[in-house]
């Protein structure tokens, strides 16, 4: 693991999941840019303390070398660090499971692609939600037609914990969260409205050509967007509506999707994630449930039976179960098996920077029409 | 009443509303252009024979003519009959209720407008879900700052009932409202988009300045709108959402307002009307109740204790009750009760038509960014 | 109209309801047991003085003898009145429509029903959520077989508003409600555990032959009960659990029925009574919603389109005029009509008094099982 | 572990609620009473095969000789062997974590108690729906006097696993668990009729003294009963109603608790766990919220902000948690840190089957009311 460190916050959730379907063994880090955070961290945490690395690229070298060396590593640091610390790993031979915003530019975030097509390693790329059972039985009742042909997708994600200039006032995972050198040009874009948009796209299986969007920071002397509301097309004629909001006052996390197809729709709230309304037309809801709308998709990502409700511990783990899958693959030179298929990569993380960057271009034009491009 | 006769659909709810409240009596009607379904819808709903005309402008000047002629008529024609009805009867001297959208055009709306205040009659126009009891309590926590400053409002109307070309398949009420000469230039921009922009500026008491939207008919051959968005700035620097959908597979009759201020945000849903969601910032929801969470605007539209669900009818009998105190204190030269002030009148259908149009003219600039004007 | 004078609560609640579907007419009146009381009730009401009784043998007498009397008389008196006010009618050759419960005592209800036996009058008991569409749909679902064979049924009945020693406080729904010598034997038992035993009666179609129960009042000087739990079991093998609390803290007016069949089970909500959860075996809950969910009886009892909330008022309402449509056809001498079957009638006020019965006399046993007959 | 070999349910469970908060390494099993069974699943989960035994008694001896043997042991297997396997581990020396119901009869579960006691080794049963925060909370409000003096207790727990005779079909789980030699006198009572009760119990802080119980099979052919009602009284007056039920058509694992007292009720549903209504007389109903209702309770069992669902297994991994942090301060010669005092033992086993005692007792008298004792 690179970043993660004491007193971060999605360090612990990435260790948590990792561990949850005892995949990875946790034996070696990086754990901050600060030497002696390293240190202490690595000590916390019960690491080996030849392999609590004070520094990301001796980390790399070294594990690269070492006969028990680690097969993958985590990227769990700001997103500035994410393409320098992706790239040292991938070119030792390092398989990269790497936060999102996958990078600071889709400059970079093209190059991180190319990087891994060429080493032939994995880059996953940790979109949570798209790990819970109904997230992904949603897909697979999009791709099986079952909504017939998707003409209206709304999706939002919002929050309030950003309500207040909290940056200002001691907190550390908003401090660097508002800092442009840190987060990237998105703030609220690249945190939250990344996720909104890949959770439209992993479902529906479409991505628009276009965007009309309104990029805003709403709390005074805030340095990045904190608010962003977009109108998108579909290449099909079909329409999306998104919102992503970090003001959105007496939110929690509330990740939410629509569908509307020609035949039947289907609601999705991250909140309460085991469960999927699906509504055909002129019909009655159905409240498609964890454990009782059975499709291997579902199943895959389903430990226990209806009525034991997962949550955001397991989806994140279904994700690391998945890499864990692909990788043991590539290392015994067996094909991916399909099942983890669904797991969420680079292609996904080039995509969102595709997306911040148009969602910021159209604002800027007083929200024209833009390509996302 | 002029409209309403046999077969229509809200000639028969404007009529239960008006006596759910005992407040008004059914004694004349122009029920239909057509003279013989005039009669024969007069007959069926026992109106007195010599009272059931066959043209509104006859019932116009007979009815201001009898000494007990009707002190306020019903407009409930297809929308391009609302500006010449209104017209006779207020050039009549009889006070009128109308139906939204109130007229074909923003000039038409404005000389309506404009003849209401000649006159001093009343022009009530029936944004109907500006009488549920939680409705008008969430306009009065807006009031009263219990969210603070307002910064994001979404709006969102969707139904689903236009979703397959019902209008060239004998559904009636499709006809009419998928028909530009009757309906209007908007079609769900008229019949539920302005409902929602209504909706949201009751609440908030806000109009925005600007609005970005993509005014679409998904359904091939069909003449007028089916789906709209809109992105809305408001002079205070506020955002707003807004969509409307007559092809929302599996959606009923969502009309659903939230708003989120810098202190708590409220979420209200038309289809569990009794309910409003309140939730301060960091803090838990709660799930305001009629009948529990009092005010006097909530109490004056509240008819039986918590726990008796009052719903669509009783919200509409809302507007006829204010319409009566109105109507009432006019007859009787007294000034207007404080208590029925919250009446959607002409004003309100105004602010409709401009919306239509401002939402039409951005769409055709390809989502331009225009002012409501 | 007997009873029902000023500051009552039901009678306002009986006219409303009477009124809304357009099926009567409000034309005389005993209003109050006062004399002055009844006659100024009469006056704001807006009847005919000469139709304003002070008596309830009077206006029997005189409205049986008048031309244009009464067809129908509603009993809407505190309990103790209900045997003589409806006898009174009755043997004056009135239909009668009488609240629930029926009667003080079993042996009163028996007489009460050979009497509307002897007299071929129609005496209606306003069951009141019985109504519902969705509650009708529930009962025709059961019917049909598509719950399979039922083998748990559960009925609560939820209230906070005597929480508190209201009675003492000058609450005066709350005087009469907890007076045995005006409400009975069964104080929660009578007003809301008989609404909640024929709602489980209704739907299921079953009437459990025994029942073990605990009746008490936990508010200290209450002088009726005011909590209620039972222990039913009925001649096919099925249970059922039932209870009912004015003293539930925090619950407006919840009355809920669950039933358990081998193939499916079905959940009702009266504070939600558009919707009915239906879930097959293993299967995915089906929110069946009013206007979406069709039946003969479901439909009959639906006034508006999916989406537009129907609630106390309209099933009030159904009742008044299936009472109607049955009266019309007695007057008509026509046969009953089979859409107004699912009037609730004397049949179910004597039930009510079975398990009133029932239910004291396990109680007064320390919960033994007793035959409920 | 003694028991959790494959094709087990609960084992894995187990298991992964352990690692979940990283307090346990699993070095040491004897997974199985079928030696070869044993083996197979040692080899699968991973274990030294010197530490994957044939017999458990073997395992209590080796594993209290080696220097690094176990200090605690989990017992997963069926009913009728949580006595003799937890005595074999405590009689070693070593503490115990122990499913539920904790033993065949209440004079086993006493001769626990008493071992336990008489060892100083911890025992702790795991009553998993105690590890939510939400109950947690709900606890420490109902200590705390938030509710007032409860008056009325409702728990449920229902599922439809059982309604058909599925033993008879292959489902080993159903085998063992409709197997009075195995599950013990009570099968849906034991199963999950004392999680209902021990779930009241544990948030009221109340036991109740007297109950009137209704226990059947109603599955034909079936050989424990798997439907069960009871009217509970307490020795302050309160009442209590619980109902367990197997055959409950539709329902997953839904285990409902609802606490009415003089001030304010609460209400609890397992399957959305991280809620809570909490509603004060007359008042509106508060969602509270994990991550947003804040106690020393519910923080110590949250590990993510609020909008982050946690599940079944984090409140396994609860309890898992405090008993780690119970037998590590027993090992450092500690004093149990107050955090984890919620961790339900050998006292909570023992009321469980108090409970099934008395219930099975007051069945076979016709539901007569009878201590619990």
């Amino acid at each position: 693991m690179v970043g993660g460190g004491q007193g971060g916050y999605i360090g612990a959730a990435h260790r948590l999941a990792a561990r949850l379907d005892d995949c990875y063994d946790f034996v070696a880090g990086a754990l901050s840019s600060d030497p002696q955070r390293a240190a202490e961290s690595g000590r916390v945490l019960r690491l080996d303390p030849a392999r609590s690395y004070a520094d990301y690229r001796e980390m790399a070298r070294v594990e690269a070398q070492r006969e028990d060396g680690i097969d993958a590593v985590v990227v769990v640091t700001p997103n500035h660090l994410h393409a320098p610390v992706t790239t040292a790993f991938l070119e030792a031979g390092i398989h990269v499971i790497c936060d999102k915003p996958l990078a600071m530019s889709l400059e970079e975030a093209l190059q991180m692609q190319a990087l891994a097509q060429s080493t032939g390693k994995l880059l996953a790329v940790t979109y949570t939600y798209s790990g819970y059972a109904m997230v992904r039985h949603a897909k697979e009742m999009v791709a099986a037609g079952e909504l017939g042909e998707v003409r209206f997708v709304h999706v939002e994600y919002v929050q309030d914990w950003l309500a207040e200039p909290v940056e200002q006032q001691g907190n550390k995972q908003a401090e660097w969260r508002t800092d442009p050198a840190r987060t990237g040009p998105g703030g609220c874009l690249g945190d939250i409205g990344t996720h909104a948009y890949q959770l439209a796209s992993f479902v529906t299986g479409m991505l628009p050509s276009d965007i009309s969007a309104d990029v805003v920071a709403m709390v005074p002397g805030r340095r990045v967007d904190d608010h962003v509301q977009a109108i998108l097309r579909y290449p099909s004629g079909a329409r999306g509506s998104l919102f992503a909001s970090q003001i959105a006052t007496g939110e929690g996390n509330a990740l939410r999707l629509r569908v509307y197809g020609t035949k039947a729709s289907i609601s999705f709230d991250q909140e309460h994630p085991d469960f999927l309304w699906y509504t055909p037309l002129n019909g009655n809801p159905v409240w498609l449930t964890k454990g009782r709308a059975h499709s291997p998709a579902s199943d895959h990502a389903t430990r226990i039976p209806a009525g034991h409700p997962e949550g955001y511990f397991e989806a994140f783990a279904q994700l690391y179960r998945d890499a864990a899958l692909q990788i043991a693959a590539m290392l015994e030179r067996r094909p991916i098996p399909a099942s983890s298929a669904l797991l969420t990569t680079v292609e996904d993380g080039v995509q969102g920077m595709r997306f911040i960057e148009a969602a910021l271009r159209s604002s800027a034009q007083a929200g024209a029409r833009v390509p996302i491009a």
